[in-house]
């Protein structure tokens, strides 16, 4: 749960937080965390909503599976984890109870059986007229592996995976009927960075690690708050192939926000490059204080784009 | 997730039964369990949407958080284990964003003070029109202390703690205008049996264990069909205050249903009673082949109540 999410009702992790952990690290991570010998479990949880996370028009059931899985798969990622089982809630008004929940199986059947993650649990329920659907997604690694928000360190490098921007351009081309571009079908379906986030999590240079949902600029505050940093980004340096906007301020890319130690960097991204094929580029640096900086070709400079919000 | 709430869509267990396991339970009892080692950890998860599960007319949000709470815990006490920690999914309309969510929260969190039971992690989102909710609860546990349906004996004693029968003669109630009878109460808010499963988890006697959801005349057959075993119930030994078919038949009662050595039940229950001073009253035998037969007193009858299905 990020934090901010639940904003609507004040500060629900202090309310909860005088409770009992049991060993559970508290909310304000991609996941929760507990420790089971040496190996944590990761968990984390994610709703879709039918008219506010997609649109039965606009995305067919199938992809509806796929994405509804990778969004979770993409928090486990961020940890540093692989993830290992899954378990699925969906409630299904009469006309989706048929075709539409078969075809949604088969999606988040495929992308379950790329990954190979088991699914252990769920339920299912009717409702009286739209589909919403809950994943959790459990993921397993060496303590040491776990990657944390909090972990960000005066003068790393500040990088991404991949590019960023498509997602949101794509949800634009649907709005506008453009159901078959490249962003859109990037936007429908998603794609976790299972296998980036679970190599970045095996290296110590590595320290914060999140993934990118809400975009690059409101994304890096929480690894601002949780590590007590401030933060400058070059916009020229931001890998994406659309306007500027989509990809500072654009949601659902799932790519991989990381910190990583400045005289690893060029060693990590190369070897990260080798291993999964998918490049790390680096586009600023931790600084002292609690202010996020932006700047273009090294000159400071003004964004007043905030992060999507579904909410 | 019961095996049977997948149907509409075929044989979901077997479909995803050929991925890996990684260690998890697969589909098929109440939670699913994970050895972490000398412990387990169980998992479930339960969803509950607004004009299926509850009216927001005829129930407070205070009570929609407390028994969204209970009926997650209810789950991780039929299989022995505390409850520890708990993700909280919610959508919510733009006239829940308010008041409602805020008693909402006040009530899941008296219940999580009550339990003892952290909050860390979950989503919040926007709907339409209608309030969605998904608790994930996680419960911890000795592995030799897990209960699983698939654990009765021929010649067990089948019993149940409390009475059954108040949640849904409760619902019949509110539909027909009684808010307040006990019977009400007692659908609005549920009361998961936390301290009675766990201990009846210690008792090396009680071999299966579940908890009464979708009635006993429903739930007996999931008992049945994982241990491969038939069962008689005699109807006359049903502890209730209310009709007979609501006890049979009514759903969400929430009490436990286990087989005991036959030999050790009287002084399981006795035990039980002195420890929480919950009843644990015997209403049948587990036996060969696999039928449900009922008794009326000891002679065969008839009964064509099923379950209670949400869907």
């Amino acid at each position: 749960m990020k934090k901010s999410e639940f904003s609507f009702i004040g500060d629900i992790a202090t309310l909860f937080g005088a409770l009992p952990h049991h060993g559970f690290e508290p909310i304000g991570d991609d996941c929760t965390v507990v420790a089971m010998g040496d190996d944590s479990l990761v968990i984390t949880t994610d709703m879709l909503v039918e008219d506010v996370h997609f649109l039965r028009a606009a995305s067919t059931a199938e992809e509806v599976g796929m994405k509804s899985l990778h969004v979770n798969l993409s928090d486990v990622a961020a940890m540093g984890a692989k993830p290992v089982a899954t378990l699925l809630s969906i409630a299904l008004p009469e006309g989706a109870q048929g075709e539409w929940a078969e075809a949604f199986m088969r999606g988040y059947h495929a992308v379950s059986e790329r990954e190979g993650v088991a699914l252990v649990g769920g339920d299912t329920t009717a409702s009286r007229d739209r589909i919403t659907i809950n994943v959790v997604a459990i993921g397993r690694a060496p303590q040491s592996n776990i990657k944390r928000r909090s972990a960000a360190h005066v003068g790393d490098i500040i990088a991404v995976t991949g590019k960023l921007g498509a997602s949101s351009k794509g949800l634009v081309d649907i709005m506008f009927g453009d159901l078959n571009t490249l962003a859109a079908q990037h936007h429908r379906v998603a794609q976790a960075r299972t296998a980036e986030g679970l190599w970045l999590g095996t290296q110590c240079e590595v320290h914060a690690m999140m993934d990118i949902s809400d975009g690059i600029a409101s994304d890096i505050k929480h690894i601002m708050n949780q590590s007590n940093v401030g933060a400058e980004i070059d916009t020229t340096l931001i890998p994406t192939d659309y306007d500027l906007r989509y990809a500072i301020g654009g949601g659902e890319d799932y790519e991989l926000l990381v910190t990583v130690q400045e005289d690893s960097f060029d060693a990590i991204a190369e070897a990260l490059y080798r291993a999964t094929g998918t490049t790390l580029t680096a586009i600023g640096r931790i600084t002292d204080g609690n202010e996020l900086r932006w700047l273009d070709g090294g000159k400071p400079t003004e964004i007043d784009i905030e992060g999507f919000k579904h909410f």
